[in-house]
């Protein structure tokens, strides 16, 4: 045989993978749905000129690109070509590529489908994305995003709604010992006004954001190189020092950032929110004046969801945005976002053994078959059990019944129906429990309620 | 605003239109489950090396190609790009393309997981796939699949289970018009062998194939012109003459066949299979002697689903196929497939209206924001309304009352919960009815009651 291979990568998604990944899906689909949110799907591919530009130098070069069709040479200048100008000539031979995120494609939809959505709009969405990364354990060139926003109004209720829903999921999954790290964008830049380097935000966040992996004595030493001053440094120190519990990291940052009104003003926001949270006991939420994720387009709330070992990184995240629209021309469109990371959480479900049992059951019932004179009998129990709500398939050839039995084992089938030729002469069929080893016989009028009574014990 | 919009032949789906599609993918999910098959999912692109050369040159054509990472241009030969030589430059910057069809991926996933799948497998695969054909209506560039395959038997019991299935799923998509053809390619074969034409099966059929557009006697001319002799033009007359029932179709077959045997093992091969649907009731089956569809890979039974009136073209086909992988080098893999259409179901089920109404409500509760003094309260009942089950929001600020109502009008939201001042001072709310106009005070405490009371009468 050949040798075949699905890309560098890419997966294929056997049975059992496919039910489990399809039972987080749907766990977060159920979510957003109770909530209101709507659900949209977008195509797999998207105009350069959409993607282009949106992701930064490096997210541009990770974007799978789509060969034009036709002559896709033609309207290639031959100097660019001779040149091998890599630029030029992917401009003219490409003009689609694969969604890179659901974010922008959602923006395109908002911007293109605007006369038809009621806003406020929620909607949520889940959809493979694709990146040209170099694959590596966890990582993936194909890989499915899970996403809820909701666009259109800027009450901190939204944030709360999501947070809801963040601790809903991880909850139903089993996953208890998830923490939700809570922040707000205009913390941050308030640290950075009171030092008086508001112009080096990122510079500064960036620095502080190693804080879990190298410790603040590198994180200070770091910040003198790149020239923040002693007082700053104190002040960046004390701010990284905070702690408690919620009520205290705000009473200290309140103090901290007395004489800085963005501050002040991200610190009333992280406070009415966790009175929104506390009214509708959203658990696990943990203020991280630290956290600054995604501080390119988050302009108010940052949240981050993470297992308490650290074991496997984020598994979701999300925040408030002020402008995603305006890149294509649609200005204050405020809104509020996360997004799951299923692939992960799908890791860290398989790790520890979360997923329930019966997603690995492929069907209930087979009905051995024994003989073409048994035929229509077999084929009349088989409807019946389906009639039922039960999964059901007759063997499709009259094999050695050991064959037929090791192929219930293999599928991990938990009942099989014996209707050989004395069953038929009497109405009955034998149901037999592949996993206690145990049979009985019964009346085919009988079907229903044994089958009733059996799967339950299944 | 700046223009944006889906590339060409592809297309968003807005909320509606999203969880009609599911309905349809449910149901046709759902009835491979109840059989016993099982989900799999293969990757959106998979290397050239597997896709090209499996759906002819005009195929080869059609598949989206992906531009390589990185510096694609390196390893091309720069005369090839001086010539602009397509077919050179394409194998050397595109190594990857987009799905063309799921059965290519499904014989390559056999081959590769060849050691984990327990034979007969028994799978079905819901996924989009990707043609660049030039966009029309009905007809998009990315469209989804939903195909089921039985492989490793030959059974006709599977073949009679794929029928079933197709029934069953037209049947509980209110499609009740359908008819289901059923051919056998043996048929074809026997017939281009009684007339000597054995090695024009192909011509042959591709002339009888148009025998519904241009009628019997334009079929005669244009087999005469191809060189069809005067003898072999009256046996073909004869058998598109082939009419009544089943019963009498399979009659005049044999008769006129009888001197073939591989044709009198296509018509015996017919007779068990209408023996078996007929024990399993399996409506609107019809033999069609002259459907002569995907002769390029099927050997035996096949098989097309098709609106009475014939508006809209084939919804559903398939076909018993020998050698699903030998070009991936795994030979007498023998297999029985069908393939549901649901882009031309969807549209065939729009224009009859025949989704449910229910499919178009996207959230079941409204409820009104008054006033941040409530927020509590209303959060509370909000909580209330989603843990029995029913998908619930408040609206996020506290609008004018006439914004909210018209808000809950425009999502088609059945039910609007009221807790204002009043209510509260009393631990009461008001439930109105949005379709009916009609509303009525409860106590909170029977919040769970009210609503199974109102939600059956919505």
């Amino acid at each position: 045989m050949s040798k075949v291979n699905t890309p560098k990568g890419t997966r294929d998604f056997n049975p059992l993978v496919f039910v489990q990944r399809k039972y987080i899906f749907d766990t977060i689909a159920k979510a957003f749905q109770l909530s209101g949110f709507l659900p949209i799907e977008t195509p797999s591919m998207e105009n350069l000129s959409v993607l282009n530009g949106k992701y930064g130098e490096e997210g541009d070069r990770l974007i799978f690109k789509i060969l034009n069709s036709g002559e896709y040479l033609k309207k290639v200048d031959s100097k660019a070509l001779i040149e091998k100008d890599l630029k030029q000539v992917t401009s003219k031979i490409s003009e689609k590529g694969l969604r890179y995120d659901l974010t922008v494609p959602f923006a395109r939809y908002v911007v293109q489908h605007l006369n038809t959505i009621t806003l406020p709009f929620k909607r949520y969405q889940i959809q493979p994305v694709w990146r040209a990364e170099r694959p590596q354990k966890g990582r993936y060139r194909e890989f499915f995003q899970c996403d809820g926003d909701i666009i259109g109004t800027t009450s901190l209720l939204n944030e709360m709604e999501l947070l809801k829903i963040f601790d809903s999921v991880y909850s139903s999954l089993g996953l208890t010992d998830i923490i939700i790290k809570l922040n707000n964008r205009k913390i941050l830049t308030g640290l950075s006004e009171i030092i008086g380097e508001q112009s080096r935000l990122t510079d500064m966040t960036v620095v502080i954001d190693k804080l879990d992996k190298i410790g603040i004595e590198k994180v200070q030493d770091e910040l003198k190189s790149k020239g923040f001053d002693d007082e700053g440094l104190s002040t960046i120190k004390a701010f990284l020092e905070i702690k408690g519990d919620n009520k205290a990291k705000l009473a200290q940052l309140s103090q901290l950032l007395e004489n800085s009104p963005i501050g002040l003003k991200g610190i009333e926001e992280l406070s009415t929110l966790l009175n929104f949270t506390a009214t509708v006991k959203v658990q696990r939420l943990e203020i991280d004046p630290t956290l600054a994720r995604g501080l390119n387009y988050y302009t108010g709330a940052i949240f981050e969801a993470k297992p308490l070992d650290d074991s496997i990184g984020s598994i979701g995240a999300g925040g408030r945005y002020d402008n995603l629209t305006e890149v294509f021309g649609l200005k204050d469109m405020s809104g509020v976002g996360l997004s799951f990371g299923a692939d992960r959480i799908y890791d860290l479900m398989e790790m520890r053994n979360l997923f329930p049992k019966h997603l690995s059951r492929t069907c209930d019932v087979l009905v051995i078959n024994f003989d073409d004179q048994l035929l229509t009998g077999a084929l009349d129990i088989v409807e019946k059990v389906k009639a039922n709500g039960h999964s059901c398939m007759l063997y499709p050839e009259p094999a050695k019944m050991k064959k037929q039995m090791k192929y219930a084992n293999s599928l991990e089938i938990p009942l099989v129906i014996l209707y050989g030729e004395d069953e038929a002469a009497h109405s009955k069929f034998v149901l037999k429990n592949m996993q206690q080893g145990t049979q009985e016989t019964f009346l085919i009028k009988e079907l229903k309620s044994a089958l009733k009574k059996t799967i339950i014990n299944i």
